[in-house]
């Protein structure tokens, strides 16, 4: 058989798959979950023979209570990726133009593509990195039941919305889908939420993968009025998070000072890094609030796994991404670059002084 | 905002919540996973805060070999549910039509809407509850493009297509999604596996919540051929398997006496509660490979859970639905249909007497 041209159309979402010493390619926060021994004794005292609770009840209610919600202004799921798959799905049908910049996450226009969606890409200024909310706006004047989404800080580049942004968005009258999976990282106080307030026409998508450093487990959550929260959850799959990772992000939600520190040590180590590529004439740094890098170089992906150090292509020419390490892990990263272009130019070799 | 009207016009899919002390509801397996300490070991040991694997290889390596495929011949995900709701993704487009039978699992219907699908459901005969083959392969004939999708054995009957059911269906030239949910339970000795071979317009879908016990971790899988995997998995979200249950399913696969002997002790009890129901003239029990039973009966959902036994409704008037537990919960259950038969019209009274 074959599968329906939209699908054989699509490419897959790929990654690539290496193995390296140092491994900086997926934005994951490099500490790993101080309280393992205390998740493993509760998830022991389970029965795994039985089916997850229906609502996801304790993580609702333990999110609803972190960040002044109600439960039933919550849904949790199986990474953030399905909660924007259901949201797509509930809010994006053949032909409804959605409105995205670009270069951004791969999987939005591949959830549009798959729901017969209208991709309305804007790309940013590559000089910049900034996201184009000017030609997210124009486009959005311009079309009507337009669905726009946005991840701020965006990924691969790691710029944000200005404040308001979200705001302006909503004023064109767009629902809006806002990724705020790297948005632990942007606060200007790491100790404040930023979520922005409940609207009729937002969705607003978190994520343990990133801050909480979580990857492993696959806990995503989104924000949004009751209803919106109805009709999502028609799309979405029952069932979908299992009793191990439910239980683990509800308890890392009670120990708080879990995300606290890793989002302080991976600021102090993302300024610091920032400083020195600042340094380095032949690089072109953008600027993040993220926890990662993205730099216009001559260096390639393949440099840097030749040195053991597995960094991710971007699809912004010349443009490669580096997430946020532990320190070693950074300096390692550094060493390599400033090897790299020395070798290539001379252009590193005093920024490799600066280093060791 | 509003979702989009295929969307706001579905019904979620719903269960009644409601607790009980004898939970028979949800076709799971009664035993727990006798490796808890071994496995809960090997999960501490991992980076939680790594993704997991981008391909899954550890499980699907794993199944591979348990079930005599290639690797790429099979998907792992977050429950079937998530490998169904895949291929409805890649193979049904607006105005495919989709042939099932009517009742069955409720969700292969929501996926077919959302994606803009044409339902073709093919009444069963309630009087038998048996799959009504002969009607899906009339649709079949005269629908081009037509997809079909069946689950044997069926739920919430639990019947099963006679042999050569699923190559006759293929015969038609429509592709074929077989949910074998509860496959392990209709083989005639369960030591042997019952997968039909690959074919280019089949896929296969298992689960490890039903025989395996593990419903709590969400893991299902696919087997097709290599081409349909690549499709599918274009639709399929990345990362969708957390490496706790991707970790647990691998062990559960090297411990094949789990299931064995979980199916063994389900086969034992549905035979002897199905002899004890057969001989009560006030119901009328369906035929069932499975692991629960479905009867016709005057006694309510509601009679039962005032007795303190959770079962289900089902959408066949008058059917309700109970899965086999354990020999002390199915004793429950059995004297709590006696009781509520007796009461009625003095019919259970003599049942009563048999189980005491």
């Amino acid at each position: 058989m074959s599968a329906r041209a939209a699908v054989a159309a699509m490419t897959a979402y790929t990654l690539e798959l290496r193995e390296a010493e140092v491994k900086l390619n997926q934005n994951e926060s490099p500490y790993d979950f101080p309280l393992k021994a205390e998740a493993l004794a509760s998830i022991a005292s389970r029965s795994w023979n039985l089916y997850p609770d229906f609502e996801s009840t304790t993580l609702r209610t333990a999110l609803a209570k972190a960040y002044g919600f109600a439960p039933e202004e919550i849904l949790v799921g199986n990474g953030s990726n399905e909660l924007l798959s259901a949201a797509v799905g509930a809010f994006v049908g053949p032909g409804t133009p959605v409105v995205f910049p670009r270069p951004t996450f791969a999987l939005y226009e591949k959830l549009v593509a798959i729901a017969g969606g209208l991709p309305v890409p804007i790309d940013l200024d590559p000089a910049t990195g900034l996201l184009p909310l000017d030609g997210m706006l124009r486009a959005l004047e311009s079309l009507d039941g337009a669905v726009a989404i946005v991840c701020s800080p965006n990924n691969p580049t790691g710029g944000v919305l200005p404040d308001g942004g979200i705001e302006t968005l909503l004023a064109t009258g767009a629902t809006v889908l806002f990724d705020r999976a790297y948005g632990d990282f942007a606060v200007n106080s790491f100790a404040t939420e930023e979520l922005p307030p409940l609207h009729d026409r937002l969705v607003t998508f978190s994520t343990f993968s990133k801050a909480w450093g979580l990857a492993a487990l696959r806990v995503g959550w989104l924000a949004s009025t009751a209803s919106n929260c109805r009709e999502i959850r028609k799309v979405k799959l029952p069932y979908s998070l299992n009793i191990v990772s439910e239980t683990i992000a509800a308890m890392a939600l009670e120990n708080r000072g879990v995300l606290d520190q890793n989002v302080a040590r991976t600021i102090a180590e993302r300024e610091r890094v920032l400083a020195f590529m600042r340094g380095i004439p032949a690089i072109a740094v953008y600027p993040t609030r993220a926890n990662f890098i993205a730099f216009r170089t001559r260096a390639t992906f393949e440099d840097f796994l030749a040195r053991g150090v597995l960094i991710r292509k971007t699809t912004l020419e010349g443009c490669l991404r580096v997430s946020i390490g532990t320190r070693e892990q950074n300096d390692r990263f550094l060493t390599a670059l400033a090897v790299i272009l020395s070798r290539e130019d001379g252009e590193g070799s005093s920024a490799l002084e600066s280093l060791t």
